[in-house]
């Protein structure tokens, strides 16, 4: 059994935070400062050059890459970190699409993060030969899964809502009509069990800065299927992806397997406290985070819905149809939450109306979820939102 | 005049370590480790998610790229740090190519650092549609500039070599031919004078973990010339370079200027090592840079040709033609090198037989350069180098 008193102590949260967004940056590990100034200190500073062989750091992207699969049901040698996680997707939809060269049609859904479909239409853009990106309602995304599909591109859980999809129906779905598939693992690595292996995914993305908290920033990581890891090709064919690296060749060759997503030089710094923010996840089983974070979710909207009736719930009812968040929706969302944070209360807005609060067992409890709750209920209830003051748009939300 | 004692007092060089590897990885600004350890207690751990405003992480890769515009000739908003290198690179010519629809060729030369030439090659395969990357000797370049040419791409110091293009030269002979270019400054920015605006040129990307200091894997940037920045069309079209991020649109629009040359979460936890690291150039001259780096290696040329007839020279004698590195050749300058390694006279080696010397004023002195000569001279007469431990390859050279 997870004992998320000791995981709960493992994170630095300043006294008096109800940190309720760690589906957008997840709090600091108490480890990763002293982790990350270890690395600076002692392996950048003392070692120097040398740091890329004695340390350890050319390898830690395959490394680390172990540690995060075994959190996504990935075997060891088949997940990287690296770079954004834009240019993951990026990555791993043009490998796809080659893989599937006689279809042009990429279906994706509304509740794709922007980026993702983004990526893909600029990517469309650059390749100009009649690729169609395809973007249903979540709802219509396996009926729409045919024989014209080359890719399917979902992201798992839905960034607004905490909709999830069925990673391994939609999959299965997909290959019986031909089709590859590219899932983004942003809101689901470290909020659910995911089982890349099991649903037979073939290429998956995700951050790291949210469930994994990882910080600000931290490397993106890519998944590919070990039947497809030695053929798929790299769009982007960077040094650390090649064969060889220092040989230093004019030609590139791909690395094997996985080791062919690596594009530039790893950043080493932010793999360190990557790395420590991993160690939290030591003993910590993902039904158990998955069991508590569903049960501190529908204590979450049994309290909500019974207090602030101005509220609509936005998310599935149904917590297995959830990932790890709740989000509600009020045409003052982003007032309303400008005022919680203000108590201190922390979660985020999306617009145009949805308010959104991730419900984390690694650091967040009951008595935390019921405390929150009464001060929504304060805010709302009184509306103490109604201020120009929390009105006023940040650059981000 | 700049004062290079101050300059040196800067850098956390371990005693006794002669380091010339700052043309691979620049050492440890003292400053680095508390602004990075600050960053991460104070502001991920106190701000959380409010950091992205109330710590100005969102407008970092802007403010940071203008503190290195002004270290490489380019106004304000002409430059936005983020990614790797090859990232941008990719960005880059991706671009450039769409600015010159018509035609097909891109030229670059065998002093290119491979991974450009690789990740030119791999966009040219997604491209697929009869576009050429012609690659010739470094001297050939300038007669291969012609009426084909769509982008000229080139590092501007050889990695191998260190020989210097002339920047303003090619670029004028490659607009003449309607040609664009995207320049290399990976061995120029922070180790020579350079005038991206003055030189006319259209792109232009770096790394910043060489003379600029900023720690292993630290981000990249990229310059966009004003009259392009507008209707350069972004490749890797992430959120981050979207005209309005947090409005979150299902379609892509660029965002003004370089903005749109961002794509995905900045690295905020390196940006912090960077910001630090560009604060040594406070108060330094880049004329007085190039003038005492020359200084510093015309006297170890002279005292290695001098004590080690054995070794060949494979750089330019001139100093105006030659970037911030001395090379020497020797068929077993890979075991050299690992000797040198041993005695803490630190370069490094790029096969097949090239020993790279970084010469950098910021924290090399004639007192270092006379030492480390010492040390060569020694290695080579008493071959110190011939053992199997220093023969022995490790993964990164």
């Amino acid at each position: 059994m997870t004992d998320f008193t000791r995981t709960k102590s493992r994170f630095a949260i300043p006294d008096g935070v109800i940190y309720l967004d760690g589906n957008s940056l997840g709090p600091l590990p108490v480890a990763a400062a002293d982790r990350v100034g270890r690395m600076i200190s002692e392996e950048w500073g003392k070692h120097l050059i040398k740091g890329w062989n004695v340390a350890g750091w050319m390898t830690q992207p395959r490394r680390i890459g172990d540690r995060i699969g075994r959190l996504i049901g990935a075997a060891d040698g088949t997940v990287v970190v690296g770079d954004t996680l834009s240019i993951k997707v990026y990555q791993a939809l043009a490998s796809a699409l080659e893989l599937n060269p006689s279809r042009r049609v990429i279906l994706s859904d509304t509740g794709n993060f922007p980026s993702d479909l983004y990526i893909a239409s600029g990517l469309l853009e650059s390749l100009d030969r009649g690729y169609e990106l395809k973007v249903v309602a979540p709802e219509d995304v396996e009926a729409a899964i045919d024989e014209t599909i080359a890719v399917l591109m979902l992201t798992e859980v839905d960034y607004r809502t905490g909709r999830l999809h069925d990673m391994r129906a939609l999959t299965r779905k997909a290959h019986a009509a031909g089709a590859l598939t590219v899932w983004d693992l942003a809101h689901s690595a470290g909020a659910l069990p995911v089982e890349l292996e099991n649903a037979e995914a073939d290429f998956a993305v995700g951050c790291t800065y949210k469930y994994l908290n990882a910080g600000p920033g931290a490397p993106a990581f890519i998944y590919v299927a070990p039947k497809h890891a030695d053929t798929a090709r790299p769009a982007l064919s960077g040094w650390m992806g090649h064969h060889a690296p220092f040989a230093f060749d004019l030609d590139y060759r791909a690395g094997p397997g996985i080791e062919r997503m690596r594009v530039g030089t790893p950043p080493i710094i932010a793999m360190a406290a990557l790395d420590a923010a991993l160690d939290v996840w030591d003993g910590v089983s993902m039904t158990d985070v998955r069991h508590a974070s569903i049960a501190l979710a529908d204590l979450f909207i049994r309290e909500v819905e019974a207090r602030c009736p101005e509220l609509t719930l936005a998310s599935p009812r149904d917590g297995k149809r959830r990932g790890s968040q709740v989000s509600f929706r009020h045409p003052e969302g982003y007032a309303i939450m400008q005022a919680l944070i203000a108590r201190d209360v922390i979660g985020d807005f999306r617009a145009p109306d949805m308010m959104r609060f991730g419900l984390t067992p690694l650091y967040i409890g009951e008595a935390e979820v019921r405390a929150a709750v009464d001060i929504i209920a304060d805010v709302l209830t009184n509306r103490r939102w109604d201020t120009a003051e929390y009105r006023k748009k940040a650059l981000v939300t």
